[in-house]
Formats: structure tokens, sequence, C-alpha cells
């Protein structure tokens, strides 16, 4: 890696746990100057714009993310555990980038605007979606998993009760609400979702 | 209502439709000029800061929301119909200020900080969750609900299914989020919670 390109990274890096915390509209130039220990000019030389920057360090922040939850799921070798570890992950790792889920985040500041920032977010949506729902038909084929289970349901149902309890746990800054929906979404897949033979 | 009350008003009116779809801290003192049609001095002879004007219209925007979820809630008789009619309210009626949950985008906004503004969230959390605690608990006494079920659990599985869902609808744009939400608690809430008698 280059010196630039060294540089480039180490702005992103910054700039995601920023963005994160105190939102991209919320975090101005002071103190991504601050954050990054460099000028105006040093930090935008490598980026076009506040956006440009804010699209790389929002994949930043998702990768880490991503790479929390994806902890040891190779390792479950049923889709129903692997479903159960995801959870486990989403509940107990806490990711790389500080401030809670980026995709949540900002999926908050950009869902009435129509920018690049938002088309990452919604790739990544999709991305999560998708994933659970390769697991899900895997163990659909597998005979692992209920004829009938909605694929894509279950999948939103995951994500949504797990991200809306991250944020009741980070506003309240207690555990409860994320163990509570782990509890609920590992009872049901044990009892409306695991085919037992 | 005096001349001053009724400028008062307004302006808390349009602070929370801005606030609700650009966040706090993404809206700017001249977007606040522009919203309410008023100079910077006609704006803050009213409030004494940003941050209390801010609470003030948290407080607007959720009373807003907490009326079209609990739209018809006392024409159900049975507890179990009065959270299933909870949750259509929450999926059909979008409320007067426009930009989604101001609870969710207030709390990814303040989660970080200890400000009144967390403070005012926090609290309309412990109102909402109270307020289905109770009608679950009421539904136990009257045996209409399963003796073991966990009141504050059930509360937060419909909270956090629910926000998170709204979220991937307004990221997304369509409502399929919202309505496979609704159709896994409804069907929980018939086979899992319901008491049959």
């Amino acid at each position: 890696m280059s010196k630039g390109e060294a540089t480039r990274q180490r702005i992103i890096e910054a700039a995601a746990g920023l963005f994160n915390q105190h939102g991209y509209e919320g975090s101005s130039l002071s103190e991504l100057m601050e954050a990054t220990g460099l000028e105006k000019g040093g930090i935008y030389r490598h980026f076009a714009s506040k956006e440009e920057l804010a699209a790389e360090a929002f994949d930043y922040a998702w990768s880490a993310a991503t790479q929390a939850r994806m902890h040891d799921l190779d390792k479950a070798e049923n889709s129903v555990d692997q479903l159960k570890q995801f959870i486990a992950n989403f509940v107990e790792r806490r990711p790389a980038v500080p401030g809670g889920c980026p995709l949540f985040n900002t999926a908050v500041e950009v869902d009435d605007s129509d920018s690049a920032l938002r088309n990452r977010a919604l790739k990544a949506l999709h991305g999560w979606r998708d994933l659970l729902q390769t697991i899900i038909e895997t163990g659909l084929r597998r005979r692992e998993i209920r004829r009938g289970t909605d694929a894509k349901g279950l999948a939103t149902l995951i994500i949504s009760s797990l991200e809306g309890a991250l944020m009741m746990s980070r506003l309240e800054r207690r555990r409860d609400p994320l163990l509570s929906i782990q509890k609920h979404l590992d009872d049901f897949l044990e009892t409306g979702v695991r085919l037992r033979r």
C-alpha cells in the first residue's frame, strides 16, 4: 500500500467511526479534521466530495459489521443452527466501528433522499436479506426446515426484530431488549421452523 | 391562544416535520427559517435554544404518532385484539408528521449522547412499552392470554419488529417488510399468546 493509499484508508476508518456515531449530516468538517488529524486539503485530496467519503466510510463500517455477524457461521452444519449463530453474533459481538448498526444509522438519514448513500444502504440491506434467504432455502432443500416456510418473510423477521432491538438496547443502554429478541427468535426457530425427523 | 402562542405552535409543527425528515443535527437554521417563514430572531424569541425547540418538536411528533397508533384501540374488547389493532394501525396509518417514526429517528441521533432529547426519546420508549405491557397484563388477568406469557418480552417483540420493519419499508419504499411482520405477529398472537377456552 502506498503512502497515499494508507492515508486514504486512515481517513475512511476515522470517518466511519465519526459518521456512525454522529451521523453523516451531523458530522462537521472540523470534527472530521480532528478525527483524522488532517487539514481540509489533506482530506479532500483523496475524495471528490463529502458524499464520496461517506459512501466509502459506509462500505467500511458495513464490512466490519458483516464480519462480526458472520463469525463461525460456517462451523454450524445445520441451516437452523446457522441462523441461531447469526443471531447470537448480532447480540454478542460488537463490530469494530462504534455507534451501532451502520445500515440503520444510515437508513434513518437517507430514507427521504435520493443519494449515492441511500443506494449503498439499500444494497447492504438486500445483500443481508439474500444471505439469510440463501441459508433458509438451503435448509428447505436439505429438509432441515419445514416445508412452506416463507424464506423472505423469515429473513425479514430476523433483520427487523434484531435491528429494532439493537436500537432499543442502545437507547436504554441495557442488553435486555436484544436478549429478549434472541430468545423469541431461537424459540420460534426451534418450534416453528426446524423440521424434526 | 394568543398570537405569540400560535406562532410558537407553528414553529414547533414546522420544526417537527423538518427534524423528523432530515434529523435534528442535519437541519440547518436556514432550513428552519424556510420551513417556518420566520427570521432567526422570530424563531428564537420563543425558544431558549435549538435543543429546546427539538425537544418540543419531538413531543409534538411523538404525540401525532401515538394518536395514529391508538386509533380505535378502545373498540377492541379482547386484549389480543387490541394488540392486533395496534399493529394494524402501525402498519396502515401514517402519522401527521412525515419522515417515519420520530422515536427511532431521534434514537439514532441521540443514542451516543447525554442530552435532553435522549431523555425525551427514552421516556417515549418506556411509555410505549408500558402501554403494551398493560394491555398484556390485563389480558393475563382476564384469562385472554396464556399463563406464563412474558409481558415485557412480548411488548419488546412488537416494538422492535415493527420499528425494524418500518425502517426496511422506508429504505426500500415498499410496504412488504411491514406486511410481512404484521403477518408474523398476528400468527404468533393467535397461536402462541391467545388463550382459547
